[in-house]
């Protein structure tokens, strides 16, 4: 193990987050709130990172396991820190709770504490969903596109914080590649805000609910969420953007490079517009009753299933009063999640395409054991070792899921919301379920559970390794 | 595909059926009752079963397409024969619950459309308790056993048939083998029906609880099921007979030749002892305030992970009124199961090692890419085709389950009753919770539910591709 870079990194990343930590202090002061809250957490961040950054690596090397500790190590600190503003303006006064809440903010998960989020202060509001919008694409992205990093090493640190079974590079070098994403993911989230404004929101929450739609978190200014607007136009602006944040950015990149053909051949992309059609469809016959008619039906259920797809965890009505059918439907999209190299969480799609079609392959090897049969995905080959891997994560993925449930379960709430709660917070939904549904929140459970709940959310957005591998002895040792 | 072949086997297969259709026939005839419900089938099969079997192959071919079609189709023929009884008798006057009924037996699931199961005529009971221990070994393996089998090419047909990830033969000959393992399955069944006689059980129920319980299936004679006999030794009696059919039938083949310390070190031993020690231990913690002190929570606590996990079914208390910790346990027991090569179901111990071996493997990789990590299971390397297989099963497993709960959603049932309900069936056990919970039964399920669920106890009996397979036109093409 390569401490010393180790060690720098997170210096950076501290660094980033003291800076970041200026945009709700400015929103505070704006709001005529005090700026403590923020400035006390940028008091203890600057020197913490500032010494830890000029720790100078001896050698530049960095591989997997420097990745995978340094983008694992990085989320944590950030949590921890950026759960202080909730508890030193007193709008959160328990750490636990505090801490949940920002880990669910960075996350992109959406499971918020908050019997009423509207009794919040503007600052911390303004952080609250700005966290989105920074774990979204991710901070150490971040700080590829903006300091200079040294050379392709730093590969290795994209790829434990982009989600996807492999990371391909969109141009030869990183900063350039992070610089790209970053500027497609803010692009996209003003050309949301615009919209949003044009349709009467105000620029506080249109700003705001651009971020949480940006990094497909779920958070919003408003304790009955886009369903406080009452607004037709609002809401489909939002599940189109939901939509558009959980495909995989590698298409916007050609789509701007002018290559629109080779974009729109995805395979990828068609199964999840595939998967967007068909259970919009279902649960639209499905709830039509309910909601008075197909069209209203189509309404909800296209929110709904791009909400939960797209894990950001938005809602416009109370989907657990929903038939069995559109309710368990749902629970599976919560394991798909968005695309690979999208800010959406689940399992991913390309993941899904993979797991199938090995089954495939497999069915056709047990009969015709001779045949050699591949896995082929967007045009390519898939390696054995990459099919392995893939299954090696969904196991883990499921795992984790029901080890989870076996904490809540001490909670004493019913099935369903133990299982609901434990999936949205792995697959970074936010809401589930019974006592987790639309309408309710994660206040109740203990702090233990809580502490299970922020750990799968990590473990979730950081798709297992970076976090599993910080508890396995092997990775600390020099080499 | 040599479908010679196939019509010559399933023709045996339905003169087996006839031949032991004898048994409730002497049974009905004994207690005075009508033998028409049996011989009625019988002048059926009889007459099918000969004119099938006189196909003569054109040439002894077979291979795992063979063998897949053979198993599947001759479960199903089995199941539509073996309903009529109860049909015939008006003990269950739909064909589609009798069919319930007849496949639940067969797979040693254990599932019952029944509300009250002693109304049952004697024959019929007999009938019922009896396809456990006919389906627990598997009637091809049967007639492996008893008739002359062309040479070592019927191994596709027991591989098909006989539970978990690689069957090794016992002895070089296929017959032997089979004849060896009806030979342990017979002197077991004698052993537990003789030690439950001497706690006082009548012969008719020592004997029809013996093949429940040897083929882990889980009918019982009484509405209560073991409960009904307030008896800690029976309990106990049936609860050791449970472990040992969940153990590998070929450690009992080790012990009889004398090897008995190679038994002893089976690997998959271990663990589902382990597993067995483990869950009864918590669970006896959990449940012992409801129980009245530790000691009766252990009594309960190993009856019920004992008829989990070899999901067999019988009960002696309403688990459903558990604690939440202990439920979710026995959910995620019946996905494990018991041992490969036992009566038992779910995705089988050895799968489940071999599993999280290869997830270790995986993790080791990716720290350390240079060096190759092999899964080692009872003492050697494992290929890496048998790893990717077992992924496939157990995901194909999962999916299954899932796809299941979908169609069981349109009865309008809650969560916990569609999911569990699913669960208990792929892997046979019986019982779930909330609708389906041990003082419950299946009658609620509409005809499209119970077929669906049928077809998943199938799968899970047969793990799932012989079932599958019927379905994919490529199995069915001429060479």
């Amino acid at each position: 193990m390569n401490y010393r870079i180790v060690w720098n990194t997170l210096g950076k990343v501290l660094l980033a987050e003291a800076l970041l930590l200026l945009l709700p202090m400015t929103a505070a002061l704006v709001y005529r709130e005090s700026a403590l809250p923020f400035l006390i957490p940028d008091l203890l961040l600057l020197p913490v990172g500032a010494a830890l950054s000029t720790v100078r690596p001896r050698s530049s090397d960095l591989f997997a396991r420097e990745g995978f500790v340094c983008v694992g190590l990085s989320w944590i600190l950030m949590s921890l820190f950026g759960a202080l503003p909730f508890v030193l303006s007193g709008d959160i006064p328990r750490f636990v709770d505090a801490l949940f809440e920002t880990v669910s903010g960075f996350t992109t998960t959406g499971a918020s504490i908050l019997e009423n989020p509207e009794l919040l202060s503007r600052g911390c509001m303004f952080w609250r969903l700005f966290t989105h919008w920074i774990g979204g694409m991710g901070v150490l992205v971040f700080i590829a596109a903006v300091l200079p990093v040294s050379g392709n090493s730093y590969l290795y640190i994209m790829r434990a914080e982009v989600p996807g079974p492999t990371v391909s590079k969109l141009v030869p070098r990183v900063r350039k590649t992070a610089r790209i994403l970053y500027l497609i993911y803010l692009g996209l989230t003003v050309l949301e805000c615009i919209f949003l404004l044009l349709g009467g929101m105000s620029f506080y929450d249109a700003l705001l609910h651009s971020f949480a739609t940006a990094g497909t978190g779920g958070f919003s200014t408003k304790a009955a969420s886009i369903g406080a607007y009452q607004s037709v136009y609002l809401e489909m602006v939002i599940a189109v953007f939901m939509l558009l944040f959980g495909c995989n950015f590698n298409l916007f990149y050609l789509i701007l490079i002018g290559q629109v053909s080779t974009a729109l051949r995805s395979e990828e992309l068609h199964i999840y517009l595939g998967i967007i059609a068909g259970t919009v469809l279902v649960i639209s016959v499905n709830i039509m009753k309910l909601c008075g008619g197909f069209a209203n039906g189509l309404r909800y259920a296209f929110f709904q299933v791009m909400t939960i797809l797209s894990t950001t965890g938005f809602s416009t009505c109370d989907f657990d009063r929903w038939p069995e059918l559109s309710r368990w439907i749902l629970v599976l999209l919560m394991f798909i999640g968005g695309c690979a190299g999208s800010t959406g969480g689940g399992m991913k799609v390309s993941r899904i395409i993979i797991l199938l079609k090995s089954c495939h392959a497999e069915l056709k090897r047990l009969i015709l054991p001779s045949r050699v049969k591949r896995v082929w995905f967007e045009g390519k080959a898939v390696s054995d070792q990459v099919v392995q891997g893939v299954h090696v994560f969904s196991l883990l993925y499921l795992l984790i899921t029901a080890a989870g449930v076996l904490v809540l379960t001490l909670d004493g709430k019913d099935l369903p919301t133990n299982l609901t709660a434990s999936i949205a917070c792995i697959s970074n939904v936010g809401p589930g379920l019974a006592a987790v549904g639309p309408s309710c929140n994660y206040s109740f459970f203990s702090g233990v559970s809580k502490l299970v709940l922020s750990l799968e959310m990590l473990l979730g957005r950081l798709e297992i390794f970076p976090m599993l591998f910080l508890f396995s002895p092997g990775v600390w040792r020099r080499r």
